[in-house]
């Protein structure tokens, strides 16, 4: 262990500027499609939903947009994220390979999501909007608006998936110690909402349906705008910080990945991660083995069909071409539930069809036994949707060993585990179970994917 | 905001030595005292508690310990933790000031625990010690001791005070993470828990009562020894880390503390950022003015007698002389569970005693008040036990406000509350009582001091 453990960036060199890989595709993304008209969406269609700073960010091809000094400003509280050298998970696997993670849960919020709600946050305040509306599933991505908002002055209203907002009663005061008022969905603020409760008052609830509430809210309330954690093309761009972060701290490492690895959800944290290293790579720049890690519950990219889908259940959102897994299907219940989510980044999706990412996908007791071998070699007790990258990592690395090869892996820990330990009693009370997702329920909503003319 | 917000150190620069406050007194400790024949207690009398290299650590008079390389191997996962200068909080409270805190929520852990955890485990590991048996309250210092034992092959035991083990099972899930077995205190396994027990089938443990369980198994089994996560002198001493990186920190920053500010339960985290100041004053430096703030319902330094007291309930440890409000003292049940204990450190009682620092005690509502004002402006959600530092630094801002002084506060924020946001629940669901403890209680566990000839 003579090499350094940890490559901290000074915040004088925390990037200025977000990467957009849209610059660099060698095909352009399918455009969104408006839900009633099935054309292509304009900048104004979204102009109820979003400021228009960030819908001119969802459709850019610039390859640099800057980051306000204001956001840069918040980052400084925790960015840049360390880049760690996993020595001690090295020798536990007896590898040669060298693995290092970026650390994104240092952030107050403990995961990477901070890195897109604090800018959206911003550019909110900046064209007058006071109310903010989002959905949250496991609740980081709404514990990470509410701190957004207590910052800039932003009331947060935040729909919890009902079977989160029961079993997960921290996270919820982890919202309210921020500030924001979060409900559990669905709920009787929306008609959405009134309609699912009047068939099933006990309804759990589904991020697809919490999305119909938040975009509702937003869509009929002219001093409301909506905020989403990931999927959207300007979300993801938000992330590349990690990324750009991390190709600075391996040149101080002397060293280059020849893997990237994050878990997909909705794609954010993953492509936060690896598109600035696959931009160089389209840009005539090395290639290297990109590797998307996804439950076997919830498969989109590697079970989904790609396709036009809705975003949400109530199909408000606008139509885009993603992996998805159809807007009606419900994944079974496992513990990660930033995971359990349909469909997958368009972006990400497209990567993907190119041929440019890899996927893979893991049943959760696989994922939390990587993550109890990643916890007594290097303390931090990974969330369990970074579970997935660890386990992925894991094998990358055992592969190595069996091969005899030293190559180089950096995976994204984006998140610490510390709101998810309940996860972690039923994997040592052998509780939990690789459920599989119902192929029949699959096959259906599939085969109810909305018709869209090529 | 054109200063820097976080002022990190590189690694490489991470203290070499501890700092040991005991070289630089002006006035000797009284000695521990065996609590049999009540004289004071040799080296051998700690061997079957401790290995020897603790027991020369808790007696030596020399300034600077070397930091064995082992131990900042692993201390390199996340140290040298970060001085934060908090802008945002100073802005909210209109301050003159400057207000700096270092954050110890960067560890594993989540606190400043592992870093005498790692220490203490890796000196028994060298001593050929392959079991560990602690106690813990809220969960910080056995989850601290599970990870250091996992990183060093040690077995580790931990008696948890039941009505902990029973509201917190997240911490216990953590500890099992790091492979640790962990029983509610008072159990079955020891006589004196047995004999607890037998009176009261339900007692909802106690600090003092779960010491005395650890002790009994370490003094009872040749194999195993037992840790300590405060109060005694070799553990302030492992914290002095976080006082010799927060004064090359401040180097950086071109500033200089005029207070010094730790919450105070046993003492470490206190001792460790204040100490090393503490000691340049003594050397002939400049004077700081040094607080400690503890809980009003257990206000040891502000309400206790400066006498010589067991460490436990079943009088199993030796006596040692320090501010104590009495062993038979059961607190008031409030929400910073690793402040809840009847004695004081008593090197901090030593120095108290000679007027070098000083203590204020808040109430719990006051505290988690200044907690969610300092997590709506910088982001970090403190431990209830980190609030009662934030309510005396954001007081002593106001004073400076107030007084239109610019003065320099640092305050050590030891840990995060993600494990502890059911006490956030409670403040907002207003079910937050300032309860005071039972004076009638106190006086009689003060008259039952053990007598001790001069």
């Amino acid at each position: 262990m003579s090499t350094p453990t940890k490559f901290l960036l000074d915040e004088s060199k925390m990037p200025r500027h977000w990467y957009n890989i849209a610059a660099d595709l060698p095909a352009p993304l399918a455009p969104p499609l408006h839900p009633g008209t099935l054309q292509p969406l304009g900048p104004d269609d979204l102009a109820p939903l979003f400021p228009m700073e960030l819908i001119m960010q969802e459709v850019s091809t610039e390859r640099e947009i800057p980051i306000p000094e204001p956001v840069r400003e918040v980052f400084r509280l925790w960015r840049p994220s360390p880049l760690v050298r996993a020595h001690r998970l090295e020798k536990a696997l007896g590898t040669p390979a060298k693995i290092y993670y970026k650390y994104e849960g240092v952030s107050p919020a403990g995961s990477h999501k901070p890195n897109t709600a604090i800018p959206q946050a911003w550019y909110n305040a900046q064209a007058g909007i006071r109310k903010l509306s989002t959905e949250t599933g496991a609740g980081q991505w709404g514990s990470s608006l509410s701190f957004a908002g207590a910052l800039f002055g932003i009331e947060v209203l935040v729909f919890q998936v009902r079977i989160s907002y029961d079993q997960k009663p921290y996270r919820r005061a982890l919202m309210e110690t921020y500030g924001a008022r979060c409900l559990p969905s669905p709920s009787t603020e929306t008609n959405c909402g009134r309609a699912i409760l009047e068939k099933d008052p006990n309804h759990p609830g589904s991020l697809g349906i919490a999305i119909s509430e938040a975009v509702e809210i937003a869509a009929t309330n002219k001093d409301t705008n909506y905020a989403l954690g990931s999927v959207l093309n300007h979300v993801l761009m938000h992330q590349s910080i990690i990324g750009l972060e991390a190709m600075q701290q391996f040149e101080m490492a002397g060293d280059d990945p020849d893997i990237v690895i994050g878990c997909t959800g909705g794609g954010s944290n993953f492509a936060g991660l690896a598109f600035p290293f696959l931009g160089q790579q389209l840009r005539g720049g090395r290639k290297r083995r990109i590797i998307a890690a996804e439950p076997a519950a919830c498969p989109s990219l590697t079970r989904g069909k790609f396709a036009y889908d809705f975003g949400d259940t109530a199909h408000l959102t606008p139509l885009t071409k993603m992996h998805t897994l159809g807007s009606t299907f419900t994944p079974p219940g496992f513990h990660a539930g930033g995971l359990r989510y349909h469909g997958m980044a368009p972006m990400v999706s497209h990567l993907k069809e190119l041929g440019l990412i890899e996927a893979v996908a893991f049943h959760q007791k696989a994922c939390f036994e990587a993550g109890v071998t990643f916890a007594r070699a290097e303390g931090i007790v990974p969330a369990p949707e970074a579970n997935h990258a660890v386990r992925a990592a894991i094998d990358e690395a055992l592969r190595c060993k069996a091969e005899g090869r030293s190559e180089v892996i950096v995976f994204n820990l984006s998140g610490h585990g510390h709101f998810d330990m309940s996860a972690y009693s039923a994997y040592f009370g052998d509780k939990l179970v690789d459920q599989p997702y119902d192929e029949k329920e699959l096959a259906m909503a599939l085969s109810g994917l909305p018709a869209v003319p090529a």
